[in-house]
């Protein structure tokens, strides 16, 4: 078996030029097998759920290209997570751009397949939709896994039942569905940076009946990044739990590459600052989502994605080495 | 029952500036019915059958932004749409966006109850499938209408079996499937501006042994404009027909923000000509399709799409007028 | 008469997407007349008087187009806007591009009109000198009004006496005019977010000696978003008010899409705390202004802007309804 | 007095790179006054005449920077205009951009005071109405000037006689006001490449009983790029003339920055090529207009403008050449 | 040793999207070394030589991009590029963005590795200079080879002597120094598509004293795309022969992003009618480069060049599958 | 010898709209000679010195077009540098594209020749690397002057040895290099807003131990601007001192044109209030780097960099008269 020090590092930019070579994450070796790795990064590249722009199924090719920014070590934790973790880019889920339902399959498939040997999933999505299928693919994939707890940065609850008349599979229902399914303990779920205007007084009523904390942007506001972290520290407590970044937690001037942007949302600051706050969590896997690239002619959106999924990276990788 | 004389024609930019008001298809009135409607300008606002870019789903809304540059008269057959016919904008189709199937439903459904009106429907679309329910609202809702004749610009065929491994209901599979139906005639199908590389030598097999008489660009070239329209009325030939655009027919660089974009394609001017060239054909119905704004920073895309609207609504004015 | 319960609502984005129909203010209905409307949703594409860059003719439909993301009910502050009161888009006002004091009387006479029924106005501009025919015709159409109060939002003063050698009407000159021609008390203004590098040291002379009180975006940062409201509030008093919302006031990474933008403005989080700031006042109209889209390729500037006109749109309906 | 062999040439893109340095028309210097010119290079920043899109203001700027590309020999002539007369960069005329009337007379003077030195003018606008006051700058300052004749490129005729209820100053209305004042010989005008929808059958009728020689795109065709150049010739025969090109003579595809664009136009390689078979007229001034660089993210338009530039001052220093 | 048949084939887009995956050439499999290769695809990031506008470093993964939407089979000749060869992408050579130079040693050593395997390259550049060291990597690498033919599409001729007071490796001088240095035989060099102003009237004089036959665009458009193929057949002859494409022989309207674009070029309909008009000439390597995604924010470029790809791919597969 | 008073001011925007006339620095007389000027604005286009994208050697250009907005008096301080000194733009130093080292001697020599005159330099490049050649033109072409302090915005330190296997001169290295020749003092400079992750964890291992005072992004958040500005008074202290802004110090929302972003940096606010908190230290020259045009499509990043360098002049045009 491979032993970090032996396991391929991202390629150094101070050698071989950062535009150069096909990206892959973290300019990270693409695997087709997650045997011997430790935290897969795994592209999603669908956008079949979204209610409103579409685009996110260029997300990861995006992300994938902005991360060759990246480099190895976390300035402020000084995390090395290419020390204490195998990392590899384990290319794109399957999915189909034409049918939920199929994709909702493909994707759990192959988060099981990633979960059965043993490592953990950092995806770059890909609507909000595809957290539903990593969640089941690693809890179905892992006898005896609770409920998860979750941290959730996001602009919207992402709890609603239905939208369209019916439709029970949408970018705005993953986590009722997962409450429902038992892949999430809901007490043990934060929401950090909601906001928006609402359909109706009582959007929030279910998530909050069922026990999550939200903390709107009003009250990050209020108790500043660190109070946030430690509310979610003390919300999530011990036990696994996931990390589910949705991009358009962040202001869409700082990411204006989504597609259901709400304004007045968290700087990139605010937000690592947050995740610099969460070390010690039991995270044992994570997401990136609603990087929409066609959105954003400029390009930064998925600047900033790359660079928050470095810094759950960091915490994954520290969390799975002090296990 | 209105006369084209006190029907409301568009908003006059001699008067009121062209980027002045809600914007609708042609500054036409905004109608909830097709009651006395004889052309119904309907939006289709889906994308989700796209097999490659998506943003088709904001096809509709800049084709009318679009459309507020077109003027009342053609230019060259000095045809006047509007004194030879009742023409309004019908809004949108409902759609889901995350549902292909139930979209199908929704939008035949639409197309069907302006076909009851006995009003035509030309659509600002969305993606090529919605070709299909608009044929099936058409032919459904009228008893006795035999398969009609179809004129198609497009890129490609889109008469492939299925997508990602079983798929049968893609923008690249309408026709195939609308002959099947029996709601068109194969053999009086003519496709005009095909290409790009193929999958597979025989990928044109299907669609050549049911008859369709296909003219790839190079013939294209070969034939001239005023060749190909000829070769169009002849393979049509008499009896009612339908005209479906594709703005991937035309070269990316006239037409950018689309889909599936096949360098080398049709120039405007000669797409023009050969519309101009299929007076006296029987159309009944027309859409253009495949205007995906996301991909188009600059916007001709649209105003390429509301031109060929223009054209085509001269042409399905004169045929309803001469029945 | 109407009560708002049985007045049209805005088109639920839960059932028909967001990206789907003609884009209206806010999804709600296009009305011809101001009667039984409560508050007029009014455009105004005018960049005639602009200094630097031009563009915002083109900012109602820009707004249209992003209000669609709004919904129904104010995260904060609850206000459901259209429960207090009947809203409708009102369309836009008749302009001319090429005449600054011609398209002065147009749009007057439309918001005169529309304050003839009893309405208010809420407009979506259009260049800042659009304010001054609001202003006359909210006045002059209402015999006895007082001259008004007024919360100012801007980068700029607006108290130019002319530019260009002479001109006496153009985006830098609104509330002189108004001033001078006894619209506005000036000991009732306050501006807002004022910055930037100075022509002469005594730029802002004028406006200082009528008694505006001016907060700079130094002093907003040293009061807080919560002290510029109080102060805002306490200037303003009791009495009728307008409210102008430039969106220059706000920092170009937010609202890049803008005539004549100044680095080191507002963040949206700042402007709509201080809005929210503002409930209580009795304000009777509202505009924002010099939305330009063609210098904002990603869209956020009407993004922000239209969340901007919900934010007013809210104050407008509770002091309407508290009335 | 100065001859062209000591005076400055373009800085050379071979020793300088051509990104270097403050961008002047052609590279050339700044000049103040048009004593010693042959030719002066003139930008006319302007654009409140505009009907539809704005942005040409920003028109001479773009147009200074990708005229750095421009070398000094006409690759197919031959032809060097630096070494046949002395030109330079004059600057650009005063404008006001919130007056029409204004700018007229400001433009005016300005050509007229180019005049009064012998200098010939070629300008790099701003809008279409802007030829107006060039026409009347040339004919005003010389006595005994008779009507001159005209190649005119572009979508539309320009001889409307109001827009919006009667004004009589706008980019739809310059030929017609130049005809009436007696600045043009309407049977030396020819106008190439008029194209797009009608607002009535009879739209081109005053310029057709005027004696305008109208060749639209479709009898562009028909006639080839010499044909057309060996008509006009033809029209405007031996006797003063003027050169006027409206980028939006050319496709949207090759010009998308222009305000009233028009699909189905000219390519570059026809207007360059007719423009080289226009060799011989007597021209005396010229201009390329309604370039509008914000509705180009690409900035093409500027550089076919600037492309254009570079021919039409070949042909004019050529004709100046040759007295 | 492989042959075609169980060599990989690009991944099938009708069963994986094409916007799925990390993007490879041609969706082909990445391979460290060319060994068992037929027909290496390799990526040179640089734009150190340029004299205009850079970004051709981005090159490189941009091709890849639009890359994954070729498909298998040409349309035309039916040539079946991955039946007749195997075919890999072979990633990027190593570049130094600082230092051109050393660039050239890198590219030469890496392109001779290839064909030290016996392999050919078919390069996406990166700028035009790279040309040099990719025929100095063919032509040392393999002893007795002489001086190839060339066929050269491009805007300009790229043999000038220095650029900037003595550079002598620009993207101005490849073939210049290829000549020299005895890689090209000038006799049996074609160059398509020169055009634009020039520096002096002999800027071709040391090319065509060289005897390098020049085809400028006018003559292209007088021979039309067979009469040109034609004439390049001719002149390269028999023997083994370069393909280098610049992407800037194609009109800015098709391929804006590019750093030295002159306007009035090559349509890509008729660049493809040149390119499958040279099939039997013994190409035994070749680059399409200059593409520089910066300027080019539809993303255009890109798919343009990588059709290009596909179609010299097909021409080189052929001619080394007839050896 | 000229004083203030009668020194050419910028064109005054009141009169002369701000889109008019070529684009000098802040509106000011293009000088060929620094001769009576007292601080020369000089554009350095560059860009060959950078290790991921390119493009700052458009910066210049875009710098004068956004500095067009800039106007005379600062709006805190009220410092009027126009009164305090005469200021002009000397244009652009000769640089060469594909010649590092032979650029470093060119802007050098440029340089020094301004500060022959007695005059001090703002340069607006340009890469980071263009700030040792200012450095040496200073130091060198002063006698005895004894190495400088400098306060320096950025988000990397830009004191690494070598990039790419031994490139020593690149913009990753120029403070190593100043340092190493003695042009800088160590101890006296502070480096503010340095973040991103880190190759190594001792990255700056060898700026610390040379005794820079290095203040991260999140040191800057907890000392505040205002603490942040003390830091660097107290650590330059007296004697003269350069002033460096790279404008990636900013956070890529506010500055996206720039090649080497990262996540999480200044907000201008930030950014100025910091610079206004170095009033009294002894700059003598400074410059504003790192605006990469292609990589902003809106603009803003030039217009943030413009602000940028009126706050330096502002400080530079006070040390100079106060001496």
């Amino acid at each position: 078996m491979n032993t970090p020090n032996d396991w391929p590092r991202p390629v150094d930019g101070l050698i071989t030029p950062r535009f150069a070579g096909p990206a892959t994450f973290m300019r990270l070796p693409l695997r087709d097998s997650a045997e011997d790795v430790d935290i897969a990064l795994l592209g999603i590249p669908f956008d079949g759920a979204v209610t409103n722009r579409p685009g996110t199924r260029h997300g990861p090719r995006a992300l994938r290209e902005a991360s060759t920014l990246m480099r190895r070590v976390h300035p402020v934790s000084l995390i090395e997570p290419y020390t204490l973790c195998r990392v590899a880019d384990l290319g794109d889920s399957e999915t189909n751009p034409v049918d939920v339902m199929g994709t909702l399959a493909l994707v759990e498939a192959r988060v099981a397949s990633i979960r059965a040997t043993g490592a953990w999933t950092l995806a770059g999505g890909g609507d909000h939709l595809m957290s539903l299928p990593i969640l089941r693919g690693i809890i179905r994939a892992k006898l005896g896994l609770a409920p998860l707890g979750m941290v959730h940065f996001d602009a919207h609850s992402d709890t609603a039942d239905t939208n369209f008349g019916g439709s029970r599979f949408t970018h705005g229902t993953p986590f009722r569905r997962a409450i429902e399914e038992g892949l999430l303990d809901p007490k043990r779920i934060v929401q950090i940076g909601i906001r928006g205007s609402l359909y109706e007084k009582d959007d929030m009523a279910w998530a909050q009946e069922a026990g999550i904390r939200i903390i709107r942007i009003e009250e990050c506001e209020e108790l500043g990044p660190d109070g946030v972290a430690a509310e979610a520290r003390r919300v999530v407590g011990k036990g696994p739990a996931y990390l589910t970044f949705d991009i358009d937690s962040l202001d869409p001037a700082f990411a204006p590459g989504t597609g259901t942007p709400e304004v007045g949302g968290l700087t990139p600051r605010e937000a690592m600052r947050m995740l610099r706050g969460l070390r010690g969590l039991q995270f044992i896997g994570a997401d990136v989502v609603e990087v929409s690239p066609p959105f954003d002619p400029g390009g930064n959106t998925a600047m900033v994605g790359a660079t928050m999924m470095f810094e759950i990276l960091c915490l994954l990788a520290e969390a799975r080495a002090s296990r």
